[in-house]
């Protein structure tokens, strides 16, 4: 028998969920708020069939991948638990997993439903930027809601192995804390750094520069929904790199050469320890 | 008849130097502090000779790089100075331009130097890592001394063209203020980031963080040099990004979901003109 899943939201992340999964042997249905998005879902081998509404798309799905913003994704969430079948796995994959985790809770279909976050992508957006490896090699953060059925869980990390991915269980505070400091402050800092910049700049740039402002090239309405909907942690995180960077200024400042060096010495022990520690 | 190139310091920025020069049919002397390392330069095919004395790898050299960490070449200036020939071209490539070329202003034969900063470079370092292709598209930033002769500023461009470089002339205090912005305040950026990190993050961090902590695996010594040297600079931009930081977290303390977004779509168009107009 066909395993159909269902991806709603068909960009980036979403796209390329359904194109692992379509690897993987499933049928795929995709839909998404966008016009056009989902036909060129299709179009791109992303999807098999694009229905018209939110029920025709999750009904009977094995798998049903919650891939919009995370203000859409809480919003589509009792619309998803009224139609979804009972066996069905419901996940989200949202950068933010407090706010996604604490709706699935307050459900009456919760014990089917799983928080998720594949910490991948890129800094571009769209059906068009999907691929299908995106996952391999890669963390996918699982976080339970506390009446997620133990064997949903189960099935969710399965599945994150069969796209490659490196299945994490996390309670979603902890992702979140987490999330705060090594993927919501990079993309700030990496905002803050463009803001800095002045005409001309770009005349000598090299590509230290170019680097450090990739992150800021990410679509903002995506952003402004993650750092706000993660303010709590985002904030201590952002104040503690601000307070970091007054620090050098003033070892700087006061040209105290062993305490500056010994800062970009930790700095470079540190950026080392997470490339021998990281996923692929 | 022959050109000669001498390179004092055989590294990342040396060595690709000697190996772009030699590749554009100049005979290369290295010389080199650390032992051992005009070896791996000669072996690697970076240089052709491997003097024992400054004064025998700099005499008759048609061209001098001097490419030492910016106190060791401001030492080895006057010695230089006192042995290189009257035609030769004598030019260092350290990040800040202001010290260099002030202490090359000190000197009697001045009218043939001015200070250089080819805009490339990674976060490794030693000769292994040089690559005769580092400098192609990229800006070759020329400060003449005041005293500097016009046609050696006219050679030292043509130099940097004929290695795929764009020649670029400023000031050295236009060089050191607008570096402090667009290559110092990255580098400590990604040091601060660094920092910030506590053990564990490794395991679920995603390219967007390895990229941010790149620069933080550079040469901790060769750093330190730098910002010391330009610190009335780098302290107002570490300031300036330490501000926009703080600034960024009372938005989204507030909720403020406009200016939050507002802040993130501006730098989106900053890392997009950097982009369009950045030396390939």
């Amino acid at each position: 028998m066909t395993r159909t899943a269902a991806v709603v939201g068909v960009g980036l992340i979403g796209g390329s969920m359904a194109a692992a999964l379509r690897r993987r042997g499933f049928l795929v249905r995709g839909l998404d708020v966008a016009p056009g998005r989902t036909e060129t879902a299709r179009r791109l081998g992303l999807v098999d069939e694009t229905p018209d509404s939110l029920e025709e798309c999750v009904r009977d799905a094995e798998v049903i991948v919650l891939a919009a913003p995370v203000d859409a994704t809480i919003a589509l969430l009792p619309a998803v638990d009224g139609v979804a079948d009972e066996t069905s796995l419901v996940l989200d994959v949202c950068s933010v997993k407090g706010p996604v985790v604490d709706a699935m809770s307050r459900l009456p279909g919760v014990a089917r439903m799983v928080g998720g976050h594949p910490v991948a992508g890129t800094e571009r957006s769209g059906p068009e930027t999907a691929d299908a490896d995106l996952f391999a090699g890669r963390a996918f953060v699982f976080c339970p809601a506390p009446a997620t059925a133990p064997d949903v869980l189960e099935r969710a990390c399965a599945l994150a192995r069969s796209i490659g991915a490196e299945p994490v269980v996390l309670t979603a505070g902890r992702h979140d804390a987490t999330l705060a400091r090594i993927s919501h402050l990079p993309q700030l800092a990496s905002t803050a750094l463009a803001l800095c910049l002045q005409p001309g700049d770009a005349a000598i740039a090299g590509s230290g520069l170019r680097d450090m402002t990739r992150l800021a090239l990410s679509d903002p309405a995506l952003w402004r929904a993650i750092v706000l909907s993660n303010g709590s942690n985002v904030t201590p995180e952002l104040r503690d790199l601000s307070r970091r960077l007054e620090q050098l200024a003033c070892l700087i400042e006061a040209g105290d050469a062993a305490a500056v060096e010994r800062a970009l010495r930790e700095a470079g022990i540190r950026a080392r320890e997470l490339r021998r520690e990281a996923p692929a």
